[in-house]
């Protein structure tokens, strides 16, 4: 959920001031139509973690729309006239009307995460609260509401940095109180509960917009584009007569243009000896915990995505080796058949999922879904974006079934790719692994690239990590997935 | 939930005979339709009391329709193969593919229930299954599913009847066992938890049908309609271009015509004597709850809805004066104002809910939406199916804040409803209280009787009850409202 915001964005002070007085003038614009229009209303909720930038962005977002028409609403505890209600009139009374957009700072996704993170509330009424908000943003939606929801984030270390800067400064020392240290010191668990609470509300109707707190500048500009390219998609639908609700909100690119994939590595060192050794160490562990009494009680299921020619399938066989024969299927995804077609596209795999005390290897998978499916247009982009979440339902309940979920993403670069398609032209044996569908789909990286982004954002869930590969050099990225699953299946076997 | 399958419907056997054969035919005709065509599943949920005609509703479909296209799957307890993977997997095998029927009797709704029925389950791990099966429901109508979902009911004395009958004739008797004895004294623990479920998972896209199973006659042509109108409405929808997910489920009249206003007697008799000595004791009784110390952390709130003429307006009066006007405000509904049209249509009842110690009287409210506006067409159907769902959050969420919810539907019969417009167009004070309007809903009495019916199964919850109330005698009207508001409230205030 949080791999995106923890690159480590930023833009330097002459990018803002380029983009800044055009970002305005439109976001002005685009306000000035909304209020005009009355097509519908705009709530914008303000979460995330202390010190990331939420109050910052509440004035900015003041300072550059027109007041008359925006509202924030602070909450703290309920005051009398409040607790003496039901726990969510304090919101219905903050609703903006038709035309006019409300910022709520503090609104009902705080408490549940805070009474989570502290121990105060249960796994089970945490879920029943939430699908209670699902409920509720989905009436909002349904009304015509435009939810925008954002979540400010800070890494571990980002948040340690920023309140170590406050307190160097005596202009801001006063800031950083105790209890923002003490806050501190739960990090892990409020973002792991974060996690659990984003995932589950980030609905196709109201998705979350994660944003990196880092930068002021950087999440300025995110909060600023997000908002607009919300606001005129669908004013958009609206003119055009669609209902609110088929719009799904589109994910947004960062404006750094840094991303996962082009933040990684592509070509690391290893060389053949080092590999055989590594190679021969990791099959022997593999085998071994595949074997163990405790594996009998679970199952493994492997998912390899990637490019054409990223080595998915050389990997897969160096697992194999380690295998017995009747322990393991292989199971490629190509095409569905007739009878998978007819079928709801999770079906597919529903059917091929292992046994206690066996392995799936899937060697591309019902991720298909938000990768071919998106960039070909195969489905709509309603039916992608609500994939997310049935995903994340899917791999739930395979892992709380028992089964270990290891994910890989073999990551190779355009020029690494065209090498290996030419050298599979020129051997005899490797001549049927291209075909004129490899050369189209290599014309369609720029738009895999943000797929695949926004595929490990919204589905590496503390379940069923992705783990990004660096596969230029296959010895590498042959070593790195035994590692990555040979390290998960011991911890887990334990 | 249960209120109109409780009424006691019937159909003899001659009037089964001439509806059958073209019912038959109807069915055959359109399963053939959507083989051919293959536009989307059909996936039949069977459920219900024990007794309730299930298993021979199961046979009488496989009997009805060609059985080359429907497949029925009866689940137990997980065989190995299926206890060896998540514990939706046997359901997902048994899904129709496109073109097909098939019909899933034990299926993911018989654990939770059985469950929690049994005390195994606590209330908020059963929300949080509940709310997977929504998602996964979702899921399915998302990916064109057709789901029709039945449920099948007796009243606790209808279960009891059925058993003694099966108990009494040497033929059935061996059907009779212990536990099914045990099953009937758990009865009423298990009808709560069953109108729970249905509640929360009755969703406009995959509506709960609750059919009557004391008489197999009746029973029969329900489930067939049903099925049948469901299908035509599907196959329409598509074939027109529009997607599966745009339709909501219409509700089904009963074939026998009998329902829940037409089995009142509307007439009850009560003299001015009668009702001036009850009216005093009642009113004292009420002014005594309100004025308790239990009181003050509570709150009232109630729902005054009817025909025109019906007589909310005297009941209201009657309720006031027993009452501190410091305490009570009376809220009347007419059109929205703008402000409150710019809104989502449950904000303007947010807006006026009454804080602690304080009561508010809504002289007609929210149930507008599933009323006028459903009749007049002022929303979609989409948006009159969801609003069931979201006035029972709303109203759950009343009740859980402390309020106390009471909701009248007062029923007034077409004559009197006549002569009372008549009387009141004599009486100079009243002149203003007829208008043209008044003539105009008379006529559209037909279209509000099944809305009203609908929405009282649907909205009538162990937390905010309707109670009907015969009202073409003014007098026994407010005695009866007053009996059940003051009872109400001396036993929540205890």
């Amino acid at each position: 959920m949080f791999e995106s915001a923890e690159l480590g964005h930023r833009l330097s002070k002459a990018e803002y001031e380029t983009i800044e007085p055009k970002l305005r003038t439109d976001l002005l614009d685009v306000q000035f139509d909304l209020f005009e229009h009355k097509d519908f209303a705009v709530v914008i909720l303000i979460n995330g973690i202390d010190g990331a930038g939420r109050g910052e962005t509440v004035n900015l977002l003041n300072e550059w729309m027109d007041p008359r028409h925006i509202e924030v609403h602070a909450f703290d505890r309920p005051t009398g006239e409040e607790g003496d209600r039901p726990p969510m009139w304090r919101f219905w009374r903050a609703l903006p009307p038709k035309g006019k957009i409300g910022v709520l700072f503090g609104n009902w996704y705080v408490d549940p995460i805070g009474e989570r993170a502290g121990g105060r509330l249960k796994k089970a009424p945490l879920d029943q609260r939430l699908s209670e908000l699902n409920r509720f943003e989905a009436m909002l939606a349904a009304e015509g509401v435009l939810l925008v929801k954002f979540w400010f984030h800070l890494s571990r270390a980002g948040q340690k940095k920023r309140l170590k800067a406050l307190e160097s400064s005596p202009a801001t020392r006063w800031r950083v109180q105790q209890a923002d240290w003490d806050f501190y010191e739960q990090y892990d668990r409020y973002r792991e509960v974060a996690e659990h609470v984003l995932r589950r509300t980030s609905t196709g109707v109201a998705p979350w917009v994660i944003v990196d707190g880092t930068d002021p500048q950087y999440r300025a500009v995110q909060v600023g584009r997000t908002l607009l390219e919300r606001l005129q998609r669908r004013i958009e639908y609206v003119r055009k007569g669609f209902r609110p609700r088929q719009t799904a909100a589109p994910l947004v690119a960062a404006p750094d243009e840094r991303n996962l994939l082009n933040a990684l590595v592509l070509s690391q060192p290893m060389d053949k000896k080092a590999y055989d050794k590594a190679l021969e160490k990791l099959q022997g562990r593999l085998a071994l915990a595949l074997r163990s009494d405790a594996f009998a009680r679970r199952s493994l299921v492997l998912v390899f995505e990637g490019m054409d020619a990223a080595g998915k399938g050389g990997a897969i066989r160096r697992i194999t080796e380690a295998l017995d024969t009747r322990q393991y299927q292989v199971i490629p995804i190509a095409a569905p058949t007739d009878e998978e077609a007819a079928q709801p596209y999770l079906w597919r795999f529903w059917r091929r999922l292992p046994q206690r005390g066996k392995v799936a290897i899937f060697d591309r998978s019902w991720y298909g879904r938000v990768l071919v499916e998106r960039v070909e247009g195969f489905c709509s982009e309603a039916d992608w974006m609500r994939a997310y979440a049935e995903i994340n339902d899917f791999e739930d309940q395979l892992v709380s079934a028992g089964a270990v979920v290891v994910k890989f993403w073999l990551s190779v670069s355009q020029d690494e790719q065209l090498a290996r398609f030419k050298a599979r032209e020129s051997e005899t044996f490797k001549r049927y692994k291209i075909t004129p569908d490899d050369w189209r789909n290599r014309e369609k990286w720029p738009l895999y690239e943000p797929a695949v982004c926004d595929m490990i954002d919204r589905t590496s869930t503390s379940n069923a990590l992705w783990t990004l590969v660096e596969a230029d050099n296959k010895y590498f990225a042959r070593v790195k997935i035994l590692r990555t699953l040979v390290n998960k299946l011991e911890a887990v076997l334990e």
